[in-house]
This record gives C-alpha cells, sequence and structure tokens, in this order.
C-alpha cells in the first residue's frame, strides 16, 4: 500500500536507494524502485507510493533538469528532507577476477568523469562501455557480458560480485544531493538548521525582476544557497528560478520574504522547508541583526502601539 | 481649558495663524500665541493646548531645525495635520502712507530673501530694520518707529495698518509647510492621500546604514517624500532622520516599512500618519504593482497555505 | 584546412546544419559535423576548425549544459554570433510509406516532449525506439530499422526520404538557440543590437554575492538576459553563473560594468560580444537614461575638470 | 592683498579664529574677520581673500545652514582643509568680578545649549541676555553692559576680562567642523586618509532618486560619512544633497562613483577632496575588496586585453 511504500530513482543498487536507506523513517517502508524520475514522481502524484527520493544536485552536473522540472511544473509536490552521498565508486567483478583479466568496464555515462582518471592510470587498456546505470551495469558483469563495473560498493551483493577496489573518485568534494519528496503538507518544525525550497516566475518584460527577487530575501536578511533557471515553457528566454533559502517557512524573515515574492511575482511554487543535511543548528550562520522571530514580534507589537497612539 | 485651546508659533498677525486659521478644526478653538516653537510645544506637552501649529519646513530654509528638533527629542509627540501655505508679502503702512514717505522698512530676518529684489526695484534708499517677527514689525509700525513692514496682508488688520503694495515674493512657488501636533493618539483614518513622518536613528559604525534604510521603504513599493538629517546630541557625525514617506501606518506596505526599520534600527520615533495637504487620492500616484492591501492580504492568506500544505 | 572549414553539432540533416546553413559567413566553408559539441570545440581549439555551431539554450530543456560547461571550462573560447531556429518536425518515411503503415517511430529522446500529443492524437498505437539523434533517426528509416523519423525537413533529402507530415511542434514558440563559437579574437564592431556574455564565478562564503553581481549591472544600466548556474567543480554548492547582458563590450556601460565584477570577483571570463538574432538596433529597449556613450565620456570630462579645479 | 589674507567668521576671539590658528597654513598670513559666513565667502569670490574659515557643522545644530547655502549656490567655492574644535566655554568676567556679583550673563544663543544646565547648577538667578556672537558678548561685558560672558577662553585676552570658570559643557563631544574654503583650484594631493564633498541635484518626478545616489557610491565600496538636504528654490520639497564621502577625487573608485552620480543626477557641484581632520592614514577603515587604485588598474587592464580577445 501506497502509505507504507518509498519509491527511489532505481534500478536496485544505486546510489539512490544508498541514500534513501540512510534515512531512518526509511527503515519502515518497502523500498521500490522506479524506472526514472518522472516515474518516481508520478508514483507519489498518483498515491502509489507515498514518497520518493530522487536526486537533485550534483557537484558535477549541477542541477538535476528532470526532477528541478518535476517539481516546477504539474501537481504541486513537496520536499520533506534531503541526504547528501559522496558519491565515489567501488570497481565491481566477479569474484576471482584481477585487475590483469579486466578487458572491458561498464557504468551509466555520467561516472566516467569520476574514474576517468583512474582508469587511465590503472587500465589504461579496457575498452568503455555505456550502461543504463551503474547498477544495469554490475547486472552486466554478473550477467558475464562485461569484465568490470563502476558503481557504488553497496551494489556488489544486490549483484554477486566483489568490489576490487574502493574509494575511486576524480574528483574530491563530489557528492549528490537527494530530496524526499510527497504530496503538499505541513512541514515538519524547524529545528534551527532548515531549508527552504520555491520556485519563482517573473514577469516577463521587466529587465530588474531577478535583483528584485534578490533583494525580497535580502532585505529581511535571508540568505540564498542556490539558485537554478529553468524554461517556462512560454519561449526561448523564458525562465523560472529554483531557489534554495537558508531557514524555515515558519520562521518569520523567511515568511515575509514569501510574501514579498508572491505580491510581486506572477507565480511563487512553496517546494517544501525541511532540515539542511549534514549541519547542526549550532553551525548554521548568525542571524543579521534584526531578523530574529523575537525581532519580528517586537517591531510587530511597536506597530501595534503606534497604530493606537501609545508607542 | 486645554480642550478647546490651540496654539500657535505667534504673535498675532504671523502666517502661521493665518496658515491655522484654513484648518476647520479652529474654527471652535481658542487660538493662543506661544512666543516660540519650543513654548508652543511644551504647551501641548504640558496639557495647556490640545495643540500646536508650528512651521516645519519652508522652500527658502528648508527643514525648520526647531521644529524637527522639539519632534525628535523630549516627550513624544504627534503630527495630525499639514497645511502649506503660499508666502507672499503685503508692504503695511500707516494709512496714508505713500511710497515716496518710505525711509525705513521691517520685517523677520527670513523675509528678506523673499523681497530683496523687490526692494532694490522699488525702495532702493529704504534703510531695513530687523525686527522678531513679521508681525513685530507690523506693530513697530503701527506704534510709528518704522515706516513699513514686510508681513502677511491679513496682519494690517490686526495692528491698524493697511497694505500699500500687495503680492510681494522675489522667488514663486515660496511656501511654507505647518503642521499641527498634539500628545500621541491614534491617528484618523487613511483618506487615500496620506503622509508619514518617522524619525530613525541609525546604529553609529556602519557605512550603508542609511542605504538600508531607504531599501526597507523601496522593498515595499512606499515612495519618500523627504529626508532630513538632524544630529542625535552624540557627537558630530552622529544623525538621526526625519523621514516622510507615501502613505498611512494603517497601509500594510507601510506598516511592515516601519517594522523592518524598527528591527534594524537602534531607535524608530513614529510621528503620525495624517492627510497630504493640497493632494486629492486621485492625485496620488499609482502604487507599485504587488503592494496595494489587497496583494498584502493575498499574500499573506498564501503563506498560511502553503503552512498549512494546501497551496 | 582549418582556415575554411566550420564543423557543428552533427550528423549531418541536424537542426544544428540547418541553424548554420542560415549564416551568410558559412556559406564559403567547409561544413563538417561532429560527434558531439565536446568534439565540435576540440576541433576549434586545436585548429582543425575556425568556428563551430554549437546549440546554447532551447526554450524546452533550458541552456544546454554541455555546451555551457565547455565554454566556462579548458581553453576559453568565444562566441561570434548567435542564430535562432523555430524547431518544427516533420515525419520522414521511406516515399510510398502511409500513415496507417507506421508502427514503429524514432528520433532523439528530445524530440519526444514536442511530438507527444501529435503521437497521441495520430498515432497512438506506434511503438517509439530512442534514437542517438534525430538525424540518426533518419538513417535508420532508410536502413528500413523503423517506419518513421521525427527530424528537420531538411533532413529528407540526405537520407532519401519524404516528409509525410510537415510543421509537427506540440508547443509554440519552440525554438533553439545556436552559437557560433571560435578562438579568441577582437569582436566584431557593435550593431547597436548587441548581447555580451559572460563566465562570472561567486567567492565562496559571501550569501549576498549574487545580489553584489546583479547590482553591477543595473546600477550601470545594463539589461540581463539570461542567468544559468553552472557547477564549479569545487563540490556541491559551489556555482559559476553564464550571463548574457545587453549592450556590447565597447559600449562604455558594458564595460564598466564588466570592469566592476572583473574587481568584486574571483574570475570572469568574457565570451564575447556579437549582435542579437533576430533582433534590429531600432527594436533595442530605449537605454536608461545617463547611461549612453556621450553621457560616459561627458562625465569624464566633468571628472577631469574637477581634478583640475576647473568645473 | 588677497593672496596673504585669510578670513573668517568674525568678529575677533570666536571660535572660528581659534580654529583658524590651528592651521599652520594660517601663521604667515594676515587674518581678517568678516561679519557674516556670507560676507566671509564673498571676500573669496571677489578675491579679496584666499580662502575663509567657516563653520559647518556642529554636534548641536547640525549642519550649519547658512555654510551649506552659500556651498551649493552662487559661484562656485572649493574646501580645501577642514578643522575640528571641541566647543568648551569659559566664563568670562572683568577682573575682580566673583561669582557672587553676577547677576547677567550673556552669549550668542546657540551657547546655551551648551551652558543652560552649569548656569541653573551655579547662577540660577542670573539673567540671560543674548549677543550678537559669543565674542561680541565678551566685548559687552568689557564695556560693562553685562557681569559676565560664554566664549572661548582664549578671547579673554582680547577684551581684558579674564576665565572665572573654564571648560563649561554640559554636553560631552561638542564639537564643531570648519572648513577652509578658497577658489576652485587643483586639490591637493591624497593622504590616505581623505574626504570629498560634492552637491546633488536629484530628479524632480523620480521616487527611488535618493536610493539610486547611494547605490552609485555602494557599488564602488566608497563610504558616506554625511548627508544633509538643502532646499533647491524651486519651491517645497525640492531639495539638493550636501554630502561627504570617505576617499579623494583621485581615488579610481570616488571618481567612478562621481561620474556616475554626474550622469544620472541633473547636477553635481564638486565642493573639494581634502585630508579629514584627526585622522590618520593608518586609521581609515580598509577598502572594501577589489576597490582599491590597483585594482581598478588591474579590471582596466584586463577590459582591453577582451577588447582586443587576448583574455
Amino acid at each position: 500500500m501506497s502509505a507504507t511504500r518509498f519509491t527511489y530513482l532505481g534500478p536496485e543498487g544505486t546510489f539512490t536507494e544508498a541514500a534513501l536507506r540512510t534515512l531512518p523513517e526509511a527503515a519502515t517502508r518497502e523500498l521500490v524502485p522506479s524506472v526514472s524520475v518522472q516515474a518516481a514522481l508520478d508514483a507519489v502524484r498518483n498515491g502509489e507510493a507515498a514518497a520518493a527520493l530522487v536526486p537533485i544536485e550534483n557537484s558535477v552536473e549541477g542541477g538535476i533538469t528532470s526532477t528541478l522540472d518535476e517539481l516546477v511544473a504539474g501537481e504541486p509536490l513537496m520536499i520533506y528532507r534531503e541526504v547528501l552521498l559522496s558519491i565515489a565508486f567501488a570497481l565491481l567483478v566477479r569474484p576471482g577476477t584481477k585487475l590483469s583479466d579486466i578487458k572491458t568496464v561498464t557504468a551509466h555515462p555520467a561516472a566516467q568523469t569520476q574514474v576517468r582518471n583512474w582508469l587511465k592510470a590503472n587500465l589504461p587498456d579496457a575498452v568503455w562501455e555505456s550502461a543504463a546505470s551503474n547498477a544495469d551495469g554490475a547486472r552486466l558483469v554478473q550477467e558475464g557480458r562485461y569484465d568490470a563495473a563502476f558503481a557504488g560498493e553497496f551494489a556488489a551483493a544486490t549483484y554477486g560480485l566483489e568490489p576490487l577496489v574502493s574509494e575511486i573518485h576524480d574528483m574530491e568534494n563530489a557528492q549528490t544531493r537527494f530530496v524526499l519528496v510527497g504530496r503538499p503538507a505541513r512541514p515538519s518544525a524547524p529545528t534551527g538548521a532548515d531549508k527552504t525550497s520555491v520556485v519563482i516566475w517573473l514577469g516577463d518584460d521587466h529587465p530588474g525582476a531577478l535583483l528584485e527577487l534578490l533583494q525580497e530575501f535580502a532585505v529581511r536578511g535571508v540568505n540564498l544557497m542556490l539558485i537554478h533557471s529553468r524554461p517556462t515553457g512560454a519561449g526561448l528566454g523564458n525562465y523560472c528560478f529554483a531557489v534554495d533559502a537558508e531557514g524555515h517557512i515558519a520562521d518569520r524573515r523567511v515568511g515575509e520574504a514569501l510574501m514579498g515574492l508572491k505580491r510581486i511575482c506572477p507565480n511563487v511554487r512553496f517546494l517544501g522547508s525541511y532540515p539542511r543535511a549534514g549541519v547542526e543548528a549550532a553551525e548554521v550562520l548568525p542571524l543579521r541583526a534584526g531578523t530574529s522571530d523575537q525581532d519580528f514580534v517586537a517591531a510587530f507589537d511597536w506597530l501595534a502601539r503606534c497604530q493606537d497612539g501609545r508607542a
């Protein structure tokens, strides 16, 4: 049943599945792979799954456009959690294979940017064959089609393989960020280290509109963490912006900034407020003076006194 | 009794008295001159007068510092009305005096900027003698000390004089703005053509503070009409700013801007929201898109829906 | 030879080739397809081609990340022209094929967003097979592998096919923007309707940096047309921004804005100033007051006079 | 002769004279009092004096409007130096007078704000009589008209009086700032701790004009130290702004900000760049990153390389 099922960008053995398994709320769920981001989010929209974990940003590709475009358009969805996963590959082989036995290697094309240097240094003569996913590459090694696959080490067990080499990553700091997406509901309570995601459409004929958008955040001391442009479908040069801001919609400064955007922009879609992965409340940058909830409440009280002639 | 008494910057026969008499609410009051702006406002503070009319800005001197400083410091007062008066002088003489009889003229020194050219052209040999006020000059002519006084034409009757020449004003557009000041109370309801006055103190050591102050207004589409710096008394270079903004404290955009200032500035003093003199609601500049009360209410409702997962 | 050869994102019969053939300067060149954007730009970098035409933005996908990433990183390249092409598909078949004969259709996956509705209405039972490019799909139809291919109508002749249906496009206004890229050289002279492309890196730890970037343009009255974030490779959340601005580097306001960015940003890469496709000088928005070259020259002269004590 | 004569706001014995005597360049000059700020500056304009020292700001009154208005209008003048003077009063009496003998005291009205508390505590029954200047008050004591005068202690000798009490100042930090004004010439070279004064007129009908003015400074990292509004004479609500900014017109960031103002404002009057009184170069706030002269030169070189295709 949907209430107990989470889906993720499959197949089994992908980094997305590994990311999902780090979430405590996934422990008691049935975890079901989907064939694409679109399929995963459709399963949420039509009630087949309570939530879906999908990649939204990685340090090589940037924003994952298929995920962003699904969140921007269609029936609204909301983000409830994010997961960060460091991306390191293992070279998976059938038991008994030695490095010198390897003539062919496979993986998803995106993996190439992370293993190219390692390959050149260690397997300069191996032939690269692209696979539909890293997990699928592992399956093809299991079937004997190729000699070795680059995949997450956790995929070895699923496909009866063993890691010959671990921790392969040409670039330091390679990470992917995943989000747990569900149907709209009340966001979880603020933790003190939160993030708010929105999509903002700008009016068409207004050169300074992006600047005004940023000022709505800046004047309330809300820091932006990310901004991605996505086409609106209304023709070349028409973009909306997916924005991640520090703080929670329940924080007054964030709420006021969102209302400001709602007033001046043709459309704003709220994508959720959720805890920042890997950041404790104590590590969050101090608020700019005058932007705490207490400051907002005190200013509101003062305004009421002014309006009553008691200030 | 105080409830029925209004005071004004005297003596009788000043432009301030003339301005006060243009106000309907003055018709049923006892009107009492005060010897200075400070005395007039003290009479309000200690309950001897219900309100005081004092000049706050003129097109020659700019902000009237004695009035601004009284409003900035001391026990809080509030502005309830403003009056604009075109400043034109009459040359007042004792009945029977001809232009060729005039050897000495008098008026308050501030009048000189407005009659200098006229004097040069018409009475090049007359000797100027300063008076404590234009009305006082008229009194001295009545007493025979001088031959003619520059004053408002309305002062003639008070001092038994007659206007020999009227409408003397070297500069076109010479106007003085007066404000009716009382003890703090609930402002009158918005008229659609309102003005809000505040005094804003900036933090000492922050070079961009004035820019941030202006942005609190700009981001909510609130136009500024006036900004005057006044020393805070904390030493050279320490200023607060008296600001007039378009709109009423009951307008959401103005209220939110004021709360923003209250949060980021060490101190804000609300000086009142009141109808703009000489401006009808229909003449007010159209609001920037997204800043009407309806826009604020709609954005607030949207935020509530987002917080409930219903957007 | 490189001096006479232009390359483009192939194979033959792609929209990119069609776009390239609209350029007068291509008429006298040898036009050679490349297998990928990277291959096309590498051919320019190593001198095998004088220039390459590659897609940079389309109204469905947004910024073409492979092109942006090539321009952002590696040996610098410059944009000299842009071309806009409306994207409409023809259904290409072997001569004699009727609509009712079609059981399988093929095209590049990106074409699906443009033909999905048409397929549902006209060939609801046809099976979709993905091809490596639209032109490659046409080749596979020629070889008899599939019954029909969606491709540009101009591809029919190349592959001995004929268009059974023309002007298929689910979305109105579907366009792709292509850029002609070469090695760095002096930009062509301003036309009055120009565009300047830059890549801007922000400092890492500065929340307001994007706002400051935009203000460098805004304060000089330079309108932005596009902003795309691309990962820098330094880890999740580290982005640079590809920006298109109105105007030419030879325009003073643009030059001053670029210098401002160069001063406050860790890195700025100039990608070129070139004529805007489809826009005449007469159609360009009027400049903000005070931002013409004459205004800059007059202000410079004034400053010199001030410095000499002659203002 | 004018080349050797400096004038100052007199009469002899004023704080202005004391301030002038602190300037090394005054040591070899003939120092001549003028009866008013206007008279002092007219003496400079018509060549009777090489320069005039006049007060421009004090910590009680704020900007000295008579000085500001003279600098704003009429034939252009320039500021070459500023002097800060702490304002403390001495109670000057004829030799032999005891505190208990004092029935009447005199001084310029502006002195009252600084001695009021002292008077209340020490001479509660003394009658206050206003004088045209503090020095003039001292002269009237010399003549026996009053018993004591509040004035600078340095005035005692001039008028044959002696200081009965010294260092009287109700408010701490009471200072006056004076400026040495001459006809326009090349400013002195930058010292690293400089100030630039300008007057800026805003367009009439543009609500955000003041914000834009401040942004021209802010975007180049130029801090403002002071801003005073002065009426333009074009009618109520029409103001120009006298602004003091950190830095010297020869500093690139200041020059570029001034040119920006010149372009967008109807008028800008340069009033001079001169050393900041009481501040060493080492005490000046560090420049914002990217705003040093080297940064400007480097950015200019980079732009030239871009324009040549060599970046």
